[in-house]
Parts: structure tokens; sequence; C-alpha cells
């Protein structure tokens, strides 16, 4: 029976919950596994991601070695969140042919943000008949895949305004310390200024993602500093307890600019003690349209889904680096992953 | 300058609106305008579609003259709901080599539903290097495109509910009658009998549409019959005032099982005096998802920006009959539409 041969690249927080939900995935066969830490190089993935049952494939930090031998159809890849750091794993992941879809938040539309590496990516992955895809729920999805395709039921647009309320108290507290929730606000802008808080890394992305599907061009996009959301009653979470005048969270604002006017809006708030948790999209134009998804998606979740669900499509796509609008519309690989695939 | 040169074929109701639209749009030019009703026959577009501008094109019932003669980059297709009844319009125009965008309500999906005309109809514009799309508004995106783009961040998915609730009395007249607003039970039954009534036309079609992308095999697809939604208080629009126990307008539900388990279920409902008119797309899965546009979109503004916005996505699409889920991931093209197109 025909498989796809999948190799992880990064087996930390975000990698481990990929790897786990497709260990139970029918059609797809981990034959193989890559990562720096060494506390986890030579145990075998069974250890590494706590599964039941035993798997013989071990963690290895030689990833040309791995892909040689394994010859993979796809390379799963979680290590970093910025282009410069996965780019030399990116390489050497592409010149093995092997196809690759990434959490890395800038590879998602890297084309206006480091056009440079993006077309030294997409001639690499050409050359070698590679497929590259960042992805997840967001950048990927919420702040602009999924406007993006809300705007193909507009004839005129002014304005696009997406907004992202995620109650952080229903997150794992790693999250919740990221987000310097209980932090005085002293202590928050000092985390800011150490880069122990960095914000949320992709609106910058999204907004180009949204303004190259609609052909428009941008005069400049500003991403604000993240603040603070400064808490007007005490609220808590199970571990972490935040009293009025402290920091239950952090908000980021991003804004996309034709001229003087602010024509894209994207908003992040994550905060323990938000009154509702939603995903909204609102476009201004002809017609108007409000669209808004509540509970908000949660964020590992969706992004597992989202990146195991985008293995055929990155499979299937031609070669070169991708991006998500660029794909045919997005959706579930729910059965046998096969199933999904053209010839491979 | 270049310009994407396209033929109107019919310019009844929808075809007008669009017609107009694309009037106003940079970068489009009309060609050529088809038409077999006689009052319309052998006048300017400007007289037909009450344009203030002079247009010489006029309209033609010959379609094979009118296409040899202008050589169109798409052909914007509005005649009828039935696959049957535009196939052979639809050969003409490929024949030609010309791509097409349609609003025939039965091609927006047609592989399951007449697979041996679409068959054909993909070999054919094959042959002929065009690319042929149904689509609109509904089919086309709120109750499969966008359905299937949202299960994207789903790792399993039991059942998907998309329900459309529409107040008629903000929509023309002609609507309002043809759901039979006003009419009593007895009424409603005999225009149902007569076909006078017909109901929503394609749920068919978005369910075989959503089914296909999940690599859902389906074991029966249930359309059931329209059903008068009868006002339990008087109701009115500006032209019909319903009473008590009168029809307010219909609904219908289509429904799709594996097994015995419904898994796709479809509600439309368009009525005089909908307390609140909406979208919503229920995922019932990991994660569960609850999505609503509110308002509704509405259908004629939002069928024209469907039609319009897909121009490019075909234009730049490989030969074949295609569906929504296989191209693109949807857009609006509110610039000069030459913009969104590739090589032509």
């Amino acid at each position: 029976m025909k498989t796809i041969r999948t190799v992880l690249f990064g087996v930390g927080a975000m990698g481990s919950l990929i790897a786990r939900f497709l260990f139970q995935k029918e059609g797809v066969e981990i034959v193989g596994a890559i990562d720096a830490a060494q506390d986890k190089v030579g145990r075998t993935l069974d250890e590494v991601l706590g599964l039941k049952q035993r798997v013989e494939v071990a963690v290895s930090n030689d990833a040309d070695a791995t892909l040689s031998k394994t010859k993979p159809n796809i390379v799963v890849h979680a290590t970093s969140s910025h282009l410069e750091d996965v780019y030399p794993q990116l390489a050497s992941i592409v010149k093995h042919g092997a196809n690759v879809v990434s959490t890395c938040e800038e590879l998602s539309y890297p084309c206006s943000s480091a056009p440079q590496l993006a077309k030294k990516l997409d001639a690499l992955a050409k050359k070698h008949h590679a497929t590259i895809l960042g992805t997840g729920i967001n950048p990927g999805f919420l702040m602009d895949t999924l406007v993006i395709t809300l705007t193909s039921v507009c004839q005129t647009i002014d304005r696009i305004q997406a907004t992202r309320v995620i109650d952080a108290a229903t997150r794992r507290l790693p999250f919740q310390k990221k987000i310097g929730a209980g932090l005085s606000e002293r202590e928050f802008r000092e985390a800011i200024e150490k880069k122990s808080i960095t914000g949320h890394v992709g609106l910058e992305q999204s907004i180009s993602m949204i303004a190259s599907a609609l052909a428009w061009k941008l005069d400049r996009i500003e991403v604000n500093v993240v603040e603070a959301v400064i808490a007007k009653k005490a609220v808590r979470s199970e571990a972490i307890k935040v009293e009025v005048g402290e920091s239950a969270g952090l908000r980021q604002v991003a804004k996309g600019f034709r001229g003087n006017k602010n024509v894209i809006i994207l908003d992040f708030q994550a905060y323990i003690g938000a009154e509702e948790e939603f995903d909204s999209i609102t476009i201004a134009g002809v017609p108007c349209i409000n669209q808004k998804i509540t509970p908000c998606v949660h964020g590992d979740v969706g992004t597992v889904a989202m990146i195991a669900n985008s293995i055929p499509k990155v499979i299937n796509a031609a070669p070169g680096l991708v991006s998500m609008k660029d794909l045919p519309v997005p959706s579930a690989a729910t059965e046998d992953m096969v199933k999904y695939i053209g010839e491979f």
C-alpha cells in the first residue's frame, strides 16, 4: 500500500503536536525525524513524543544523512518563526528534492518582507522539483487566506479589518507567559526591550498576502509596537493571577496603507479574561461583509490541522515557493491522506 | 492598452446586472452580446441595459457569427439554471476556443449530478484549449467553496451544516414572487406541482462539491421537497402582504449521507419577515467551528461579484471544465482586471 513518506524536521512544542497527529493519520508514514536538541538526538520518537506504541525511528541531528536515506515525499518543518533562521534548513531539505510544509511564520508570505531570500528559495525549489509552503492558522489562514476568500463576494472594497481575540486562560502556560500575563506595566515594557516578549510574528506577511491577492500596491505597512492589555478588574487563569493595573496579555495591531488611507487593519489580542473569544473579518465595500467565528479557532489545534491538511496540496502543487493564496481552495484531509494526492 | 475581450451570452435579469458592472470595470472590453429574446436582438447594449453612454455593440442571436468575429478571451454566460438547457450553448462557445464563466447553477459542480455531460464538456474544453467554470454566490460560494475553505482548520469532521436565511422583503419583486410569498398553502402546493415555484437550484451540486473536496464518498444525497414558510404573524414587503397562515416564502433542505449518517446539511430559507438575515456554517469536529456572516450576502450583488472576480481565475486556469474547489483561493478583482492575469 502506498503511503506518504514523511520526515519531521523539528520536534519541539509545535512539531511534537503535529507529529502526534500525523502518527494517527492513515496514509502517512513517518520515516525520519531531525532535531538539533541534544536531549532528543538518538532517542526514538515514541520516547520523545510520549507515544504508547513503539516507533523505531530515532531523532537525528544530521539532516543530510536522514534525507538521503529516507527520500521523503514531504518534510514537516517546525523549528523557528524567522526566515533567516530556517533558510539553511529549507535549502538543505529542498536540495534532496523533498517538498516542505513549514510552520515558519515569516515563510507564509516572504515575497514582500524578504524578497531576496524568497527569490533564492523559489529558484532552488524549482531547480530540485520541490514545493515549499509556509502555513498555519495565523499567519496562513485566519488573517489572510480566509480574508482573501471572503473578498471574492465583493464588487468594490474600501477597507478590510480582521480581529482575533484569544482568552489566554484557555491556552497552555508557556503561551500565557509568552504574552506577558501577570507582569506589571514596567516588567512588560522591560520584557519587550529584552525581547522576551516579541509579540505575534506574521502580521506583516498576512497584510502582504492580502494586498498581493487583490493586486493592491501598498505604500507602507505599519506593525505597531506590542502593547500590554492592562487588567481593569482582577482576572486569572489556573496558573496566573492578574491584579488590576497589571498586564493580562498583549495586543498588536498592523496596518496596510495606500497613500494615507488605511486599507487593511489586523488586530491581534491575546489576554487572560477576554470576555468573548472570536475571529472576525469586516469588509467595508459593496457589499459590506461582517463575518465572525465564535469562539476563535484554537491556535495549536488549528495549526496542526492546517499543516496536515496542506500536505496533499503541497505534493500536488507545481515546484517552487508557493503561498496559500496560490494553491487551490484549502480543505480538510480527514480520510486516508493518499486519497487526496494525484500522482506521486 | 491590453483589455479582456468579453462577450455577454444572455442579457436577461442576471446577465444585465453583470453586464452593467462589467461596463464600469477597467480592463474589460465588451466586444459582443448574444441573446435569443426577440425584443433584444438588433438593439444596441446601451438601450438593452439602460446605459447612459452610447455603446455600439448590438445584441445578436447568432452565437457562432458573434464569437467568430469578436474572438473573446472570456464569455460571460447567464441564460439558464439547468445544464441540459445550456449544454449546446457552452459547446458552441468552447468550439471557438473561448473561456466561459457561467451563472448556470447546475454547472457549478456537475461531475456527480450529470457525469456524462460533465465529461463531454471537459473533453471539448480541453480539445479547444478553453476553460469552463460555473459559479455564483450560491451555488459557487456560500454553501460550498466557503464551507470547504473552513474545513481546512479541522483535524476531524463529524458533520457540516450551512444555513442561509434571506429576508425576501429586501429583494426584488420577481424574487418574492418566485418563492411564493403571499400565496395560500393550497396555492403554494399547486405552484410547486405546476413548477412555477421550483425552489433553489444547486443544493445537490454544493453537497457534491463539498464531499469531493473532502474525498467523502456519499451513499446518497436527499434534496427535500420545497416547503412553504407559513407566516405566524402578518408580515409584508413593499409590494406583498402576507396574512397569518399564508406562505411568506420557502425553505429547502438537502442532506448528504455516508451510510445512514447525515454528514452534510444545507438549509436554504427565503421568506418575507425573517427576523435575522445570515449565512452560517457549523462544523462539528475537532475543533468545532461556528461561523456566521450577518446579514447574509445579497444574492444578486454577490453573484455579480463572483462572476466578475472569477474572470481572471478562469483565464489563468488550465483548459477543461473546472470547479471553484480546483481553482486558487477566490479573491476580489477590484483594480484594472488586466492586473490579475498572467499571459493571455
